[in-house]
């Protein structure tokens, strides 16, 4: 039997991503009465704060970054009586026993959330268990990353399960919070409309874009070491594909959900090898003007020069039954046209029509799910045109329109982390990631890497505010594909 | 290959469909440039007139009936130009030689448009042979009804067939006219999505309903012989029917589309014997209020007690393949709650729910395909209800829509007669009904009024503005169905 944690503790909360989405996540939880009674949230960091000055801090964080019709100063105020501050620097064991006092009575359940370098992850862990925060009552929430490849990403697990079990272990990956992530599971499985030809038989192709327009954004150091594929395609990217691609489970819970998703990640045709150049493209970012503005070039932001992918895109494959010969193009980037997060799935044609061709007017269906800017499901179906037509029935692409926003006015659209917090709090993992899959995930991330090393493949310039390099247009193209623009 | 005629004559000229319709229907056409340069309208009737006198009874009519936006009075006078009139009493043969002289050359040809009594039908092709206009390019095209059951209707075809091919005779469904009716086709021919599904194993039912809020209207003394199975079903229904459950045609083309339609008419399992009391439900519709109005009893409307139904429901299958144990459920009737056509498809539940079920919040798939008085498309499937769901997903059903009138703006919603006049005219015979479809048709409902009779089953009353007799619901509900209302 689950049981939601008593109190939660956050490390690194002075931090950009708590300032931004954590701190005003919890608030938003808080302030629909959605936490438990009771919970209390201590945070920590290297700062100098007491409980009074943290809440200033936070008061701040909230003032900033809540959206106006999300401020309300009272429930700021009962807020800030759950939230605590502790002191800490995390790198040594010594200040732990100071924490566990001002957590003080763990017994009702301790919920952790990481938020820091992975390097302080072994010296936390180790912290947390000289202190007695390891127990069978306590979770683990994860941010990546996970480490940088296979090998480092076992070690920092292996650090983890020594003190957590995986069942105790949570890996956040922020896109499964996402409302139109989760969306796909009930489009899926909520529909007998869809799963008759969601397969090889039925889908000719399926598109994952994450489009940026920023750049480095002042993560300059972090990324450069990083670069797209790892920064995107290894985890939120991947994901993407196995809820897509990932046979019914048999239940709505973390075994059943995890299990489909694994074999999928495990089913990733391996790109290795000579293959590398030919499935995958990479692309760094030049000068160009995105949205009216001039912008400079990766290596001017970077002010060194680098050989870190700023765009990629992949051809992928997902080698089962239901997915023989369908490819998953994948691609994302800094600096482009849009920022734009989609699932772009389109169907095959007709076997055959009825109707005169008349310049290729019959498209195939074509199903959008839109996760950023805008949230939609979006399918594209062919109608008759209205109209006399002389010859037959003239056809004419038409949208049928799911916009969640429209749909569900006045439900407030959260933040990813909301719900994520919620689940870390209550013990749900279904919308966490397992070890196997990011396991899974790395492995086929390396390979590509290796791949480009050997190949000496280097990144392909492209112009700021372009769609990333022509040969990722070329990519699609020999396949006869077009991205969707 | 095919001509389009140089010449119309029109039976029945000032008749109450011709002033409503057929006439509105010639303008819009001539308006928009649609009717083949020097096309003449002759125009037929007894009543007595002079080209003159009938273009001002033309311009009258049209006065009355166009839309204010459609109404031009330079379109108006050229389009009065190509219409002549001439009298005539089409019972005698006498009177058709005038005509034939007063068409003149009809070596371009001739299509010929019977809006008549039927009783009419006999002597006007008489007539047309005495004066020699039903030559290889003259063609024609007749209004129903044809015949009160199989045997009249094959002695009124076989007088049209003594002068006319079954390639030349054009039965006129205006049904078939429809924008969306003929939007079936293109959904389920010109999208990959919907076969795969489009039969027994994906789909669990499909409804059609005609439903009119209005009583008698002047028809009296014809609807009281008639009824509304004859009145609706029989042609209208079992046309939408057809174009539903068809098997897809190898072309869009007159051959290929009525072969596949008389194939799904010859497969409705017959109603016949004690079995019709249990699958079909008629009423009469009693005192009440329609819209707020204070409405007659058909009796009363009528001046005199009568059997005769003004609604209909029935349970029908198509015994083949594709449809096996699929309920087809037919209803029309007069002075219902709502006026409305729709064909309504419920698919078949997801076979397993990974969701809790949480009071049936997961629904089946369904389309909508509405006619009247909107048209558009609906399809209802289900998302997720966006919020923090505790336990598992929630699903909410959403539609997504196709509104015909929004997404074509600015393209003008025509008389279904406009389409049928010009099919006429240019000879293509795709949205007319062949003679084996009408055979077709008056066996299957010859069997159900003879159960009637025999069974001696007289038609329930049901309240004005009610949605017709308890048993109509009665009908669906021991099967688990409810109509969409």
């Amino acid at each position: 039997m689950r049981q939601p944690a008593g109190k939660l503790l956050l490390f690194g909360a002075t931090g950009d991503l708590s300032q931004r989405m954590l701190l005003p996540s919890l608030y938003g939880l808080h302030a629909d009465g959605l936490l438990p009674d009771g919970l209390t949230i201590t945070c920590t960091a290297r700062s100098e704060y007491d409980d009074a000055g943290f809440r200033g801090f936070a008061r701040e964080s909230l003032e900033k970054f809540l959206p106006a019709d999300r401020k309300d100063d009272s429930a700021v105020a009962s807020f800030l009586e759950r939230v605590f501050y502790q002191r800490l620097d995390a790198s040594k064991t010594e200040g732990f026993a100071a924490l566990a006092e001002k957590l003080g009575d763990i017994s009702d359940g301790l919920a952790i959330f990481l938020s820091t370098a992975p390097s302080l992850f072994g010296p936390t862990i180790k912290g947390l268990q000289s202190a007695g925060l390891t127990g069978d009552n306590v979770r683990i929430g994860l941010e990546k990353p996970l480490g940088v490849d296979l090998a480092s990403s076992r070690i920092v697990n292996d650090i983890v399960a020594e003190a957590f079990p995986e069942d105790r272990t949570f890996r956040i990956d922020h896109y499964l919070g996402k409302e139109t992530v989760q969306n796909i599971l009930a489009l899926r499985f909520g529909n007998s409309l869809f799963e008759p030809v969601w397969n090889a038989q039925g889908i000719e192709n399926v598109q994952i874009t994450v489009s940026e327009t920023v750049g480095l954004e002042g993560r300059a150091g972090y990324y450069d070491d990083v670069g797209a594929l790892r920064d995107m395609v290894q985890n939120h990217m991947l994901q993407l594909l196995a809820l897509i691609a990932m046979e019914p489970p048999a239940r709505f819970d973390g075994t059943s959900v995890r299990d489909e998703k694994v074999k999928v990640l495990r089913s990733l045709r391996p790109i290795a090898g000579a293959d590398v150049p030919n499935l995958t493209v990479t692309g760094q970012y030049g000068g160009g003007a995105v949205k009216g503005e001039i912008v400079r070039s990766y290596d001017t932001d970077l002010e060194k020069s680098s050989d870190t992918e700023t765009f990629v895109a992949i051809k992928a494959h997902v080698d089962n039954w239901r997915w023989h010969g369908v490819p998953f193009y994948l691609r994302t980037g800094k600096r482009l046209a849009e920022r734009r997060s989609e699932i772009v799935i389109t169907f095959k044609p007709v076997p055959h029509s009825i109707f005169e061709d008349r310049g290729g007017a019959l498209k195939p269906n074509v199903l959008v799910i839109r996760l950023q800017p805008e949230e939609y499901i979006q399918l594209l179906v062919m109608a008759k045109e209205p109209g006399l037509d002389r010859d037959g029935i003239h056809l004419k692409e038409v949208p049928l329109n799911l916009s969640l926003e429209h749909e569900f006015a006045g439900s407030r659209r959260r933040i990813a982390y909301e719900r994520l917090f919620l689940d870390l709090i209550e013990g749900d993992p279904t919308l966490f990631v397992r070890r196997d899959e990011v396991e899974a995930q790395w492995a086929w991330i390396d390979a590509i890497r290796e791949g480009w090393k050997t190949g000496n493949v280097k990144p392909k310039p492209y112009a700021s505010g372009s769609w990333g390099p022509s040969a990722a247009i070329a990519l699609t193209e020999r396949d006869g594909v077009t991205w969707n623009e």
